[in-house]
């Protein structure tokens, strides 16, 4: 701890308020980021936002005991990400909300902070959460979109992209669309929703994805696969076997991080 | 010269060809240069592109005979802005704009390349430029609209802000909302639009004005005007007064400049 830090703590002989539980709702743009959660020597969202709460909250990082529902990889947005936090009883949430903005703002910004039962956990309490996708797809690339969206400027038929986003809803084995997490771990996954939103002419193309959990870079292996088979070099119909071999040489390209973006979470 | 393109020059003794004018539609993201006009020691649009061309070319920066529609200021975008440029006249464009673009893309994308008039200038040929700005009008910023659009937190009233975008169509001296030119330079303009665009309901507004040609910050004082008047700091009824009475000290405040789009020019 710093001297200038020293002279927010509350003083030794104060009793410590009881602890509140808050869930806060998280959007970032992740260019800068090596992804969520804390690692040694690179800037994550997980450290800079940790600091700023406890900074705001006069508390330490341990002592929030952040949880989150969604892990992002390094370059992946966040439009609402969850965070568990505690807090001191006392805390105003939209005050917290709003400090926490000002010191972050505009690259992380808390959309929402609302009290939550005492054991909310951001990721064991979440029943599902969804991904949206972003194509650019036009022969040029987009200046204002090339931050948050893959330019592919091959034709992409749109019909083709949605029979291919078909397969992948239900229960699976997904090894053929993960990296392999811990030896043991399962690649089991259901998915609820896979599809492309409506899209309007302008070549900006949106894909949705929605499931309880799901494996380390699924979504972007999936979205690799479908354009695939919607620039015409893999089949729509090859795909649910390509699932059920689970042969992760015969999945499609690795769709780049940037036009990833954790939409929601459900609880 | 490098030692690196000298390889390739034309050999000197080479008849050199026809020149051909070449009108291209140029997008760029504004936040890294310090606007479009070459200036000593700044990083501009009109320098990296004049050297790009040049390279792709194998011509000098001085041979293009370079023109603009707008000469945006530092950090304003653009995403229809019209250059002109000399070239052999064997330059195939749809090549000449693919390469470009390659090189400076998606900071700066070529949308169009087409052969023009010999005396084609894209300044003075142009009938008229339409610039967009950009508002996001919600509590809290936006991550991924934040380097396009300014934040405006307190609540603005759509029907205060068409009224107040009403008085500056026609003709004016926008000596109020200029920043002066050269002394003996009119501040007299033609506004052929100004309106706010139909609004989704997600706090994203955009403002529209067309006019044959703008003073220095025209668009950023009008805008930022319309917003006090939208926020009910200023009443709708004075800007036609404020226009006629030239008093730059009665116009608002300036929009800031990563708002402000080039939309498009007619010619």
């Amino acid at each position: 701890m710093s001297l200038f830090d020293a002279g927010h703590e509350r003083p030794a002989s104060a009793p410590a308020p009881a602890p509140a539980r808050l869930k806060l709702t998280v959007a970032y743009d992740g260019t800068g980021f090596h992804g969520f959660a804390a690692q040694r020597d690179v800037r994550t969202v997980e450290a800079v936002l940790g600091d700023a709460l406890a900074k705001v909250l006069r508390s330490s990082v341990a002592t929030l005991r952040l949880t989150c529902a969604g892990r992002t990889d390094a370059g992946v947005h966040a439009w609402g990400q969850v965070v568990g936090i505690t807090a001191p009883a006392d805390t105003d949430p939209h005050e917290l909300r709003r400090s926490v903005t000002r010191m972050l703002g505009p690259e992380v910004v808390v959309r929402r902070a609302e009290v939550a039962p005492l054991d909310f956990n951001a990721r064991r309490s979440a029943k599902w959460r969804r991904y949206r996708y972003m194509i650019v797809n036009r022969p040029e690339p987009d200046p204002f979109l090339a931050r948050y969206s893959w330019w592919v400027p091959e034709p992409l038929d749109l019909s083709l992209l949605r029979l291919a986003a078909d397969p992948f809803v239900g229960e699976h084995d997904f090894a053929a669309f993960c990296r392999r997490g811990p030896a043991g771990s399962t690649t089991v996954r259901r998915v609820l929703d896979s599809r492309w939103l409506p899209c309007p002419d302008d070549g900006v193309l949106r894909y949705e994805i929605r499931a309880a959990a799901f494996c380390w870079q699924m979504v972007r292996s999936i979205v690799g696969t479908i354009v695939d088979a919607g620039g015409g070099r893999r089949r729509p119909g090859e795909i649910l076997g390509t699932l059920r071999r689970g042969d992760r040489s015969a999945a499609g390209q690795l769709a780049p991080a940037q036009g990833l973006v954790l939409h929601d979470v459900g609880y």
